[in-house]
């Protein structure tokens, strides 16, 4: 099994980095971590009251002072001390919380990297955090999704996996995984007395459980991601259609509510919002040029290319030229060539014209006006519909790591090899290098297993500071 | 004399903002300021020994702990406790450091603000602290210019104002006022009998240093207002004459200093560079279509716009079409029209014909090759020497804010009808209402004398948080 070797300079060096946004602000904070932190600091900052050094003061307490390098005085400070192995990354750790203009920020950063402070990389100080033992590897990886959440339900599948959601959960399995390989080794050891100490149907039945497990977590990784990165909607349709109208009424309604508070909003991306803590990006798809057009007739490459990102697609028709047989004939196209996507068919300007089925309508048509604001809610509920809320609520665990969702994907393999295995009376040796495999690559989401590549890998998409 | 009216509401609200820039960054910081701060954070934060409860901590120290609405877990934060009065603000004083998610930190203020608290608007903490006579108004005004300074001068005269440049030297200028008050009132409480105590040539003499001294101060506003915005210097000149390769290699050349630490440099802004501390804003001027063209031609509203904004004109010729006696003339006109402008004739492309004058060059006459980046140098050395560097550095206040410049005009003039009323034996009375009026303007600067309306429009030019 491989195991982490740790870089020596890990171990020796001291680490600084802005923590805070870039840009001017009320107060940034700088943060240093290492061996030494204090001493460098010390270097440039001079307490209010001179008798009260910093080397001398106990953990978690903050200091008022003022930096200077010798020249004049750069900033008024507050120094926060914590004292190894009570910090985030288990070193003992330095932040300057100073007022943020950019120029204190950046002449900061120069002081400290001049006296012999390094730049620390992206995700430096969570990778100190993971290799001096405060969090696992999953629950590193969720700080940067917790960081990068903008939505409720992202925040939350980042929040479990950071309180150790997932690793628990793995623990699970690896150590049923363990328990089965040793009424495994146990059957090896006395092979040759062909005594079978296992009981088959004992070993078939934590097959299955390790296997509807592993199945579930894999499962569990389409909604993740759709929460993590949100869920792409394609609005496509004739371009008299109401296609910006509809776009507008959707994001102005949500943007209003997120935007109540000042200040903490970021500026508004193109096409996306929140409902129910859900992310919805929608595509923005101009192209189709008359409603007469069938849909492989559309000719741009950039609609399809689209619509093939999409998960859910709009297809909006206008009232007026309604015709419902024309319409479900093209639905029925839709679907095929976009078997996986669900697809609404949306019949605007319901203002304009009255809009008669020749039964009931069937679920997925919806009737609005998107000028008159109505049918508005109906279909942000059925969007809303399409994720499954109660898996994200409660306890259970969500997959939002590609990488976690390969290793279990290879955990999986390897534990159908070993019921393969024992179907077809493989020696039990055999066997048992298909659990290593498995628990190998349980290992490797915990971080128990792991190697510098994978965590160069893991820590490059974090931002600088943390 | 007018004293402010401090509204009640200052004294029993708490306030709530986000103190660190908007976005997503390592960690936010969220800050609450009043007396309900610690009680609001009780109600949403458990700490890791619940036994420790943040209203039984001292000042100053750093607490672990978890975000909670009763429902799931928002963050594992650190919060940072600052009891009144040795806080910012002189107030309770808690920060919040969370992760710096969009989420989350919109998340913590909406529930911050739901358990009573109140989002603070743009300057309120700085406006409590000098309502609690934490910082004097010039103070609290530095500290806004604190945080917007983008270059070491800037940055250097408004440390000066916060750590008490200005508030020491009207100080002395209202105590050298009072003390001739004073004597002038003793004039006035014997002026029945016809006795006169002041010793004419002293009051005088005190008036001389009074107005050097405003005089002085007043003086260094130009400088100060060119250090806080930068000094705009237009490049003007034929199409073709390079005055795109120019401002190329000046902000290249600089910017990759500047951006020798990554994530700490804001977005390019055009045509901008520090200099020895000091920023220049280049203004743009196409618009001059041939070389022939005389001055009075350009017919370009804009540029003349611009070229009237501007501080420094560089007025660039070809070298190949190189005409002593015409550019001489040229200058002559241009200075006519800007007198107040310095102007530096810039002979481009001395790489491809030799610059010949018929004496020395004149001392505003400079010869370059943007192209080939000869003469650089020297161009930028020129504008560095524009700036009276001894009268920033050193113990020299210079004035940055308009608002004290206008007082202390005020009281300038109050000052000269004081000598005015002196000089015509005007009665002593009338002669200490100027005094008194001079007094008041000097007040104004520090906040001994101030109304709502002058903190509401200084405090509304801050940010949030601040």
């Amino acid at each position: 099994m491989q195991r982490v070797h740790l870089p020596l300079m890990f171990h020796t060096d001291t680490i600084v980095a802005l923590a805070t946004p870039g840009g001017a602000g009320a107060i940034a904070v700088v943060r240093l971590s290492g061996p030494e932190a204090v001493p460098i600091v010390e270097k440039i900052f001079y307490p209010i009251r001179p008798s009260k050094r910093l080397r001398d003061q106990p953990s978690h307490t903050i200091h008022l002072g003022h930096l200077s390098d010798g020249g004049g005085i750069l900033d008024q400070v507050l120094v926060s001390l914590f004292r190894a192995p009570h910090s985030y990354t288990g070193e003992d750790v330095v932040e300057i919380s100073c007022h943020g203009s950019s120029y204190i920020q950046q002449q900061l950063l120069q002081w400290l990297i001049r006296k012999e402070g390094r730049l620390a990389r992206t995700g430096e100080f969570t990778l100190r955090a993971f290799l001096n033992g405060k969090l696992d590897l999953s629950q590193a990886e969720a700080v940067a999704d917790l960081i990068a959440s903008e939505s409720e339900a992202a925040h939350q599948v980042a929040m479990k996996q950071l309180r150790g959601g997932i690793s628990n959960r793995i623990k699970k399995l690896r150590k049923e995984l363990i328990d089965f390989a040793s009424l495994i080794e146990l059957e090896l050891d006395f092979a040759e007395e062909d005594v079978t100490f296992a009981n088959r149907s004992n070993l078939y039945q934590l097959l299955d459980i390790l296997e509807e497990n592993l199945r579930r977590l894999i499962d569990s990784f389409a909604l993740g991601n759709a929460v993590k990165h949100g869920i792409p909607v394609a609005i496509v349709g004739a371009t008299n259609v109401g296609k910006s109208t509809l776009l507008n009424i959707l994001l102005s309604e949500e943007r209003a509510i997120v935007s109540e508070i000042a200040g903490t909003t970021r500026d508004a991306i193109e096409g996306e919002m929140v409902l129910h803590g859900i992310r919805f990006r929608f595509v923005d798809t101009a192209g189709i040029r008359s409603t007469e057009d069938r849909i492989e007739s559309i000719g741009i490459q950039k609609t399809f290319e689209k619509m093939e990102q999409a998960q859910v697609i709009l297809y909006l028709f206008d009232a007026v030229t309604f015709d419902e047989q024309k319409i479900h004939a093209e639905l029925v196209e839709l679907q095929a060539q976009y078997p996986d996507k669900k697809i609404f068919i949306i019949v605007n300007k319901s203002d304009l014209s009255q809009v008669n089925f020749q039964g009931d309508p069937p679920a997925n048509f919806l009737t609005i006006s998107a000028k008159q604001a109505r049918g508005i809610e109906n279909l942000k509920n059925a969007l809303v519909a399409l994720i499954d809320r109660k898996t994200l609520q409660g306890q259970n665990v969500v997959l939002i790591q590609s990488r976690h969702y390969e290793a279990l994907q290879k955990a999986l393999e390897a534990v159908l090899c070993v019921r393969q295995g024992m179907g077809q009376n493989l020696s039990v040796d055999l066997v048992a290098v298909e659990i290593r495999q498995a628990l190998h690559h349980l290992g490797e989401i915990t971080g128990e297993v792991t190697t510098d590549d994978l965590l160069g890998n893991i820590f490059s998409h974090f931002c600088i500071g943390k």
